[in-house]
């Protein structure tokens, strides 16, 4: 049986909904979590001393004694980087099947993390904060589209996987400041919008974006807070 | 029992080389595979098309018919990138225990595999090949240090992991390289040499190094070119 989790998680970071999305997952298998929101522009103290040196969101206590989660045990497991804490969570988790046991499959998947963290996050960060041609997120969402299972819904078909995990934050930041234009070049928000979500081209991706979208475990995780909210934040902090 | 596996390489490549680390390391352990080595100045046609679309090394091919590995059959399964490859190793052949099952073992090799990634390879790479200050050389090798186990000989102890493999080849041409003296601004290489080697501050990550180099499936993966054509491909490649 595993141990007590606490997360350390900021609503508005999309590395740290990853975590959250896949602790849902794994709540009807059992997982069970404590959350500590941690203010990214006013960071207490115990944080980086106890938890994460990087002081960084998302990181994870792991077992110890039951403490509250502003006086981190010493005798508490610490881990970092939303990456190793998503594989962390389905491993502790395997009922969940968030990533199945055959390893070309879980290969697979882990290729598709690579494309979503390599070239989609990019290609979305590029474009909403920088300003940027949206070629680069059009070529992104076209390598994650012929890497999706076909029939779907998801992208190893009827399993929600660690895959999903981690391309859905950003998949619904993208949407949110998109659909409502709010983005570096105001106008273009709502042509890559409609060309993503319209496109024949797009079609597979598209459906999939739907799908993410709908998601308990994602929609149930999503920041309440404007787009504007949105990009203002990720201009100061990543 | 796994499938057939052919392996894409090119000799100096260290991506490529973790992925003969861990098969090395998994060959007692009952894998089996060919090496076709990729000449990456004049790759041959039918790799990209046929095996690895971002033409880069490592890839594998896993499964179907017996083939030439320069005819791949459509019917074998095509993966790349090399950290998917060694997770992949690691997946095939369980009791290599090269990721042993305990999943906060798992966790600590995988955050350990990202400061490798994100922070001792970049130090290398600048100080090597760009005449950085060995500074962000030096605080990677200090992050490394901290975290591997304090008796060793390995990040995990006794047992030799895909923490060892993901950073051998970089700890390897790091070494071949200051020893000869071989870097971007000639005269610094000696000396970090004589830091990293000799003072107490890195006494841990020293002896990991001399470790890792004596390492049978390190030293029987190393590229057999000297350090000035190492730093040539660098240069023209990375």
């Amino acid at each position: 049986m595993p141990e007590q989790i606490t997360l350390y998680t900021s609503e508005t970071c999309p590395w740290a909904q990853k975590t959250r999305i896949a602790l849902a997952e794994a709540k009807p298998f059992g997982a069970k979590w404590t959350e500590f929101e941690v203010d990214l522009k006013n960071k207490p103290d115990f944080y980086a001393k106890t938890v994460n040196p990087a002081s960084k969101v998302p990181a994870i206590t792991y077992g110890g004694p039951a403490v509250p989660p502003d006086q981190p045990s010493p005798e508490s497991i610490k881990i970092a980087e939303s990456a190793v804490l998503v594989e962390f969570i389905a491993d502790l988790f395997p009922q969940s099947n968030l990533l199945p046991q055959d390893p070309v499959l879980r290969a697979k998947i882990r290729f598709f993390i690579d494309v979503a963290t390599t070239k989609f996050v990019p290609g979305w960060f590029q474009f909403t904060f920088k300003g940027a041609s949206p070629d680069a997120l059009y070529a992104a969402a076209e390598q994650v589209q012929e890497l999706l299972d076909p029939e779907g819904p998801w992208f190893a078909g009827e399993q929600f996987t660690i895959a999903d995990v981690s391309i859905a934050p950003f998949i619904e930041r993208l949407c949110v400041n998109l659909q409502n234009d709010v983005v570096a070049n105001p106008g273009e928000g709502s042509k890559v919008f409609k060309e993503l979500s319209e496109a024949p081209r797009f079609a597979r991706f598209a459906k999939y974006a739907r799908a993410i979208l709908g998601r308990p475990s994602v929609s149930g995780t999503t920041p309440h807070v404007s787009p504007i909210v949105l990009i203002n934040i990720g201009l100061t902090l990543y």
